[in-house]
């Protein structure tokens, strides 16, 4: 009928009796009548075995000769799992990324794909063939291995998806779709059938570990239809990810999420003049670190104060830097808040509908929840709350929204205990 | 100076400590001047826990597949070594068999190099990089991953060195050369300091484990100087392998050898017309078993026998072809012997030197030592002794040959207690 792609991760292939019951998920895609190109992780914790060996030969081990070393350990499943298809008298042929011409760029450890063949693939699957690929890695057009980073074999299956203009990809995982919460705050959670690349990034960019945004974003680009699908419960269809365009209807609002892991840092009594911000986060950029919310307050006096967030594991190198710039920047005092929790609203659907960020505030303010800082994109809002009032405000915002029986709550970081 | 190749097998790489001390070998190597390729083999059990990693997945794994699985066992080692060497401060890459261009026959599990692409390895020396390159690892033209099968690193490292016309190819092992005895055959066993390809090639077809026959042949056509020496003890020069017209002075007799993992098979009252031992040995070429000291006895009435020694655990296969084969000959009876030693002297010098045989005829007969068959070729002669006479017949002929001090007695099978 069509071509489906499927991967799975390393915990679907940790042992050779989980390798047999991935073959027969993908022996069940192909009786369906379908093309399978299957993508494997390594073998359960086979990565980290790998780094804890070039850990013991030294403390700084290149990133190219990493790369050599990671890529082996897909390079054991595809085999593994090709062994397992055959021997239920399926046609199978493993490839590793070189074999298939996933290149890459020549950055090391967290390589982009740039482009992937499709003639030997075609040519398996016109042979009746399942393809069992190596995920996670590349070649660059030197023939030097890379490994495309965090996400890596998510973004191999979606990009072999696009590249084989595939019906599918469907991303096998320990979880039967697209939802997290903390069942102490909204108990009976279910999972979304259907869910928008965007709502789907918003919801991954605040904690979902399901999908990395990587891969979304990458079958955004490519219009690749994704589902996630448990590898335990092969009849369970999981969760849907499309484009908005095939959505044929939506809440306004598909998911609340709380971010807890951010700290909050505020700086007072700065100069309002031109290039004042532009100096505070260039001097954190040029260090790496990520900003968040920011919200700069009306100028009095002659003076001004930015309060932003960065994740909390930032916070020490974040005050290092805004002090050794003081001067640079004429900056006054500098406090910190690491009582905050971000609490978000996600949903393709308001950028249509009026009315979502006020009765977001009313339903808050309703509960005494009050709200330190707000930013809002197309498709979130997302309010700064005490990290206190994290729980009641989920619970609160899935009711408002009607998300009680349908909610997607993603929690990222440790909520405080109830 | 020139280019050195050094090979290090399975149990030099067992453990990060291990790779370092290679790395240490590798370095010296350098700091003569050299410009230095290494060839290594899988970490100590790698390839074992792949074979049954396999094994658990299927009693029949397909070979292509499980080529695809081990040549991963020699990747990990390559990437392991280039960071030891790096973290000394020394400029090292490593190499998958893809990478070097170590092309061979489509024949997956026991592959023959055809050509080894030398444009990338000489681009990399040039740089002033010590080059790591996997062992027992190929690539068809078609970019199918091989394996070399038995002995293959070892031939890995000899191709390599014939391609780059190194000065010498090192095969560091757990030995310090080539001897092998049992020490309580000939106590004081010294190793050789120089052998000819050819009395190499005899020793180790009887049972020297040092190295493969196949990489002997390899550096014996290509005329490479092949070095055997200790991993543990860098200041060994180990034996020296070169052609027999290099060599300046030899003795007749290089070595002794003992071969006790055989059983003869006589068969008795065959018809004496043309044809019949072509029957014979073609039913068991047939069934790929190989039959290695062969005598056709005198006819006599117009019948023949043929006796002929097989390994000792082909002996089942081989009486169950003759036989279902019984009729097809026209054989008589059928009667084996297995307490029987293969007890050989090999030496290139003999080809111009008479009387060698005799000599060795005569020291086993005044100790008593029946000669059950005998076989000869340009560098050696074996005589098929019982089992129990085995040790006195290495003893007797060191003695006869001068080797006492300077032996090479190679034994393969079980010698009976003494």
């Amino acid at each position: 009928m069509g071509i489906i792609v499927q991967k799975f991760g390393g915990t679907s292939v940790a042992d050779p009796q989980k390798i047999h019951n991935v073959a027969k998920a993908v022996i069940k895609e192909k009786n369906n009548g379908n093309d399978v190109v299957v993508v494997v992780s390594a073998m359960g914790h086979t990565t980290d075995y790998l780094i804890k060996l070039a850990k013991e030969i030294t403390n700084n081990p290149d990133s190219r000769e990493m790369d050599m070393l990671l890529s082996t350990g897909e390079q054991v499943s595809i085999a593994l799992l090709t062994m397992a298809i055959q021997s239920n008298g399926y046609k199978a042929v493993s490839m590793n990324g070189q074999q298939v011409g996933i290149i890459t760029e020549c950055i090391h450890s967290k390589a982009r794909i740039v482009d992937i063949k499709t003639d030997k693939l075609n040519k398996y699957l016109k042979e009746g063939k399942i393809i069992v690929v190596a995920g996670f890695q590349g070649v660059t057009p030197d023939g030097e291995i890379t490994t495309l980073g965090r996400g890596g074999s998510d973004t191999s299956a979606v990009a072999i998806a696009a590249a084989l203009k595939a019906d599918r990809c469907d991303i096998y995982t320990d979880v039967e779709g697209v939802y997290a919460t903390d069942p102490r705050i909204v108990p009976n959670v279910q999972k979304a059938d259907v869910i928008s690349y965007e709502e789907m990034l918003e919801l991954a960019r605040v904690g979902a570990n399901v999908l990395h945004p990587r891969s979304v974003e990458t079958a955004k680009q490519f219009n690749v239809p994704l589902r996630v699908r448990s590898s335990f419960k092969l009849d369970n269809l999981g969760t849907l990810i499309i484009g908005v365009d095939n959505m044929e209807i939506y809440k306004p609002v598909a998911g609340v999420a709380a971010d807890c892991s951010q700290v909050r840092i505020l700086i007072s009594s700065l100069p309002d003049i031109p290039g004042t911000a532009a100096k505070v986060f260039g001097a954190l950029a040029k260090h790496n670190i990520s900003v968040d919310m920011i919200i700069q307050s009306l100028a009095i006096d002659g003076k001004n104060s930015i309060a932003f967030t960065v994740d909390a594991q930032d916070l020490d190198d974040a005050l290092k830097i805004l002090d050794s710039e003081k001067d640079h920047i004429q900056s006054g005092n500098i406090l910190t808040d690491k009582d905050i929790a971000k609490v978000s609203i996600v949903g393709a659907g308001m950028v249509d509908r009026p009315g979502i960020a006020a009765d977001m505030f009313k339903a808050l303010a309703e509960k005494n929840i009050n709200i330190k800082m707000i930013s809002t994109s197309e498709i979130k809002i997302s309010c700064l709350v005490e990290k206190q009032n994290a729980n009641d405000a989920i619970k609160v915002l899935c009711k408002e929204f009607g998300l009680e029986s349908k909610e997607i709550a993603v929690v990222k970081g440790d909520l405080p205990n109830i």
